[in-house]
């Protein structure tokens, strides 16, 4: 069988499981041309091949119900379930996204891009299933170091007294994104060596059957295991040991790189796109690790992703034990922050922005109220940065800024960011976070204040008069292309930096009456609960007209960002406009 | 020894194992007084007493570090650490809060109200102390139902790596504020019954050392035991089996009924204070269960507060398996929703305002991304609700009208609740969220519409002009009030009650333009982030004046309702007073 004739998991189930063992390598090699090319996510697709075969031979998809967590490692079945062309045709590559997506096929039940949900999405189709009578054999696929945060924990406590068929397909390659860290994984270490024998198992503690599979990239051995256990009539745990990055040597070699990437040859697994450029990850590691050097109080924190804050297997040996990895467990980091500011030691929490909102209540409880003196960078939280659906880093500030007590900083460049980063470790008044500003790096080349305790005082970089624009953080510098093209049409805007986006600087918005007319804010991120809406409310009652600009309250999913800029009319050219008209309207 | 003479843990050094048995008796007796007289978390502290004195006299705090979570076992922690007066003495029975609090004392490292966090802040201070060399114990004594919050295992995952001294005290008392619920109880009671010796076990199998207690209210064994694990150098849990309510008969007895309550009497255990007045808990209840009884496919979910959605021991008996309690894990109870409402049933989730923001990621990702079709019943989301500063009701609005998708709605009666209730559950386009209106019942004995399916179609009572005022929810009310004596002074304000609080209505808002100068808006909740900005923002370049009232962003603690309303100028009379200035001003 060619794989272009795979048009559903019905062509695979009359192979014998050599067949599906030659399938698998098939499949594997053209995986492999599609990630070499368009990069992806590498090492977690080629691990999952065998057992996502076995999966679709054995159950009967889509009346079987199979959750692929973070759904990162659902490339393979995508290609099994009618989805094969934009795996094997070049053309097509861009036609499916990185993840599971029920508007691309009914075999997908949700869409998946935040770790550890699996569970308690599957555990709620099992019970509906229940509810209504039904027989379906119900599937969560669960492991690459999703384990270890707390919504599975609390998923698979749940379900495990559900009392029908339920079964979870851990995925364990002793890895994460980064190599695994947490308790838990010493005992998955034990079970692998005594070939699921031993006494101490989390699985049977939180109430689950067991099954043990030691080959997991072994499609006889996964086909037998996943046979033994369908139509299974209570919970089972199903661990299979795979390896990550399977078949491919430089991805098993070097299992934390080949995680996510790039195009890269597909003979040595260099990469094809050499980035040379800074970036603010690398920055944020180089200026850590160089203070912590001389403070030993210093400590940096990250919920399994070191690489956004630039911290290589390295830097991270470098910085010892003032480096810490909770594995994916956010809730974790924020709280194990707030215990070191309390302790006496200076935290740096460094965050995706898509992904502190799994702890806005960590932020607000064990933060925020106890107003410890954290410090949370916060990584790729722009409209430049991604832009699968599940990524979006437009939320944060509508999230963080409205806790009281948390002082929410957008620097404007490199060097504002390192003088906030400094004085928001030596202090120890506020819980602080820093938006990092954006994902390419700006350098000003000025110097900074080196004092922000003096909250909500804006900074006015050109004084004009009619038109002030505060351009936050990222924007700042769309701000300034706005004030210079004004400038040309005769119209001297002042130009404020607001450098808080927690609180507003109320005498400065006092005294912009006086000469005044229209405040424009600008921010990198949705309009509904952010910054803007802050100035808006302020002269609600006044005379002063407010213009924001900002995002859309959307998911938007793989935008083109100068698209979406101008459709949200945050392009210089439209702002301008937009402000000539007000002016000339009043 | 007098209990007065207690004036912190030094005091009870020196007494021998028999002398500390009969102050416990003695400890617990005055607690009672206390509770019966005052009310608050009755059965978790009677059920604490010897293992507090025993933590206290074995430990030396506050050099050694103790982390009661959610900190509602922490009265006789109190009694003991200099605030003795506060439970001998009915004139200073005000002088502490119910949870541990820093400003009060330095033996209370952190104000905690909220589930599950006590290992992560604990082990942040266990990490910190290592980096700086310190040799002192640090204890997180968690239970009690705290256990199957995600956070909790996140920290047990992180914390079983430290390599240092950390003792985790395991309070089993068999219970939530409910029965307990989910796989690790099962483990639990399989530890009880074999005196901890049986081969699986969940703190083993993440990576702890273990002891067991048998009788958690006998205060040799535990002295005993904790000696054991004092200055331990790695990891240990130390699981202490307790009996919630211990020497109070009733509370022995009826232990759901006794975690939480009013002024009671000592001997009978009868309240003092019966309630009859009707609340949305018991209307909840009684309307789910009528619609219940003729559709298998509604399903009712709480994490472990059943009580809150009015579902008594009977009620949950007569829903039977479409009733289900996760226990203290809302991010299970929001992803299982959302699995549920994929699954074809149709999911009820009933939570406290300021417990639905432990599940951010949930509500954005596993449900808003996936529109699934969940209602999500929002209970206290006001300033006359809960009023500790960790379970202020104030954020929900800022927190769920800004996630994309989802559609929060704010009725202001009781009719208008029931018939978006029955909506929600029927509709399959959006996601949805009803604020329930207030904590006091208020009937209008109108009809409301059957159908919200027009998003954001703002309903206008009363058309007059120049002033609108806009109030959601239930601010409604004072908004009605408001216009009334406007009305006295010769304004005729048009009064709207938007429905929505998820977003406006563009078209209504740009018709008022017309013989309309103010627009007021009236929140339950912060207005940082809230309903009124969103108005205030549309209106910017236009002449429209705006004035949002609700609530100063702050924590707030055991505030006076009316007092607060005053400061944030939200009384009739003075939004009256305002409006007629602005309204005088143009």
């Amino acid at each position: 069988m060619e794989l272009k004739d795979i048009h559903s998991p019905e062509d695979i189930k009359h192979l014998t499981v050599d067949e599906l063992s030659n399938l698998s390598d098939r499949l594997r090699d053209a995986l492999l041309s599609k990630l070499s090319a368009k990069g992806g996510h590498i090492g977690p697709n080629l691990g999952m091949v065998e057992a996502t075969v076995a999966l679709h031979y054995v159950f009967n998809a889509p009346e079987d119900k199979i959750v692929f967590d973070v759904s990162h490692q659902s490339y393979v079945h995508k290609m099994l379930t009618g989805r094969i062309e934009a795996f094997i045709d070049p053309a097509h590559y861009g036609d499916v996204t990185g993840y599971t997506c029920p508007r691309e096929s009914d075999y997908d039940l949700f869409e998946i891009g935040h770790t550890s949900t699996s569970v308690g999405l599957a555990g709620g189709l099992a019970k509906a299933r229940d509810l209504r009578g039904g027989k379906e054999n119900v599937v969560a696929v669960i492991g690459d170091g999703s384990l270890s945060g707390g919504e599975a924990f609390e998923g698979l406590d749940y379900a495990a007294e559900l009392g029908s068929n339920f079964i979870v397909v851990v995925n364990d390659n002793d890895m994460s994104i980064a190599e695994n860290h947490g308790g838990m994984y010493a005992n998955l270490r034990e079970l692998r060596e005594t070939d699921g024998q031993c006494a101490t198992n989390l699985f049977k503690s939180l109430g689950y059957d067991y099954r043990y599979v030691a080959y997991g990239n072994n499609i006889g051995a996964l086909v037998k295991a996943f046979q033994e256990v369908k139509d299974i009539d209570h919970p089972v745990v199903v661990h299979i040991c795979t390896q990550k990055g399977k078949g491919f040597g430089p991805a098993e070699a070097h299992r934390e790189e080949f995680h996510y990437g790039g195009p890269f040859d597909k003979s040595s697994g260099l990469p094809l796109i050499i980035d040379e450029q800074a970036d603010y990850g690398t920055i944020t590691a180089e200026h850590l690790l160089d203070k912590m050097k001389s403070d030993p109080e210093i400590a940096v924190i990250t919920a399994g992703t070191p690489g956004v804050i630039g911290f290589t297997p390295e830097l991270r040996n470098a910085a010892g034990r003032q480096f810490i990895d909770v594995g994916i467990a956010e809730q974790e980091a924020v709280a194990l922050s707030s215990g070191l500011a309390k302790g006496g030691a200076k935290p740096f929490f460094g965050v995706v922005s898509s992904f502190i909102q799994r702890a806005y209540d960590q932020l607000s409880q064990d933060v925020a109220i106890n107003n410890t003196p954290v410090t949370i960078g916060v990584f790729y939280g722009s409209m430049y940065g991604m832009n699968d659906t599940t990524h979006l880093g437009w939320f944060d500030i509508a999230l963080l800024s409205n806790i009281p007590g948390f002082v929410y900083l957008a620097p404007t460049c490199k060097e504002e960011y390192l003088s906030m980063v400094d004085w928001a470790l030596e202090q120890t008044e506020y819980p602080v976070a820093i938006r990092v500003p954006g994902v390419m790096v700006s350098e000003s080349g000025k110097t900074y204040a080196a004092d922000y305790s003096n909250l909500n005082k804006f900074c006015v970089e050109h004084c004009g008069s009619d038109v002030a624009i505060i351009g936050a953080g990222s924007f700042f510098g769309l701000g300034e292309n706005v004030a210079r093209e004004l400038q040309k049409k005769g119209v001297d805007a002042t130009v404020i930096n607001p450098r808080y986006l927690s609180g507003i600087d109320d005498n400065l918005l006092d005294e912009l009456k006086t000469n005044h007319r229209l405040v424009v804010t600008l921010e990198d991120g949705i309009l509904d609960g952010g910054f803007g809406e802050k100035i808006a409310r302020f002269y609600g009652t006044s005379n002063m007209k407010v213009k924001c600009y900002g995002l859309k309250k959307e998911f938007a999913d793989r935008y083109d960002a100068n698209e979406l800029a101008k459709e949200c009319r945050l392009t210089a050219p439209q702002i301008e406009e937009d402000i000539l008209s007000i002016l000339k309207s009043e």
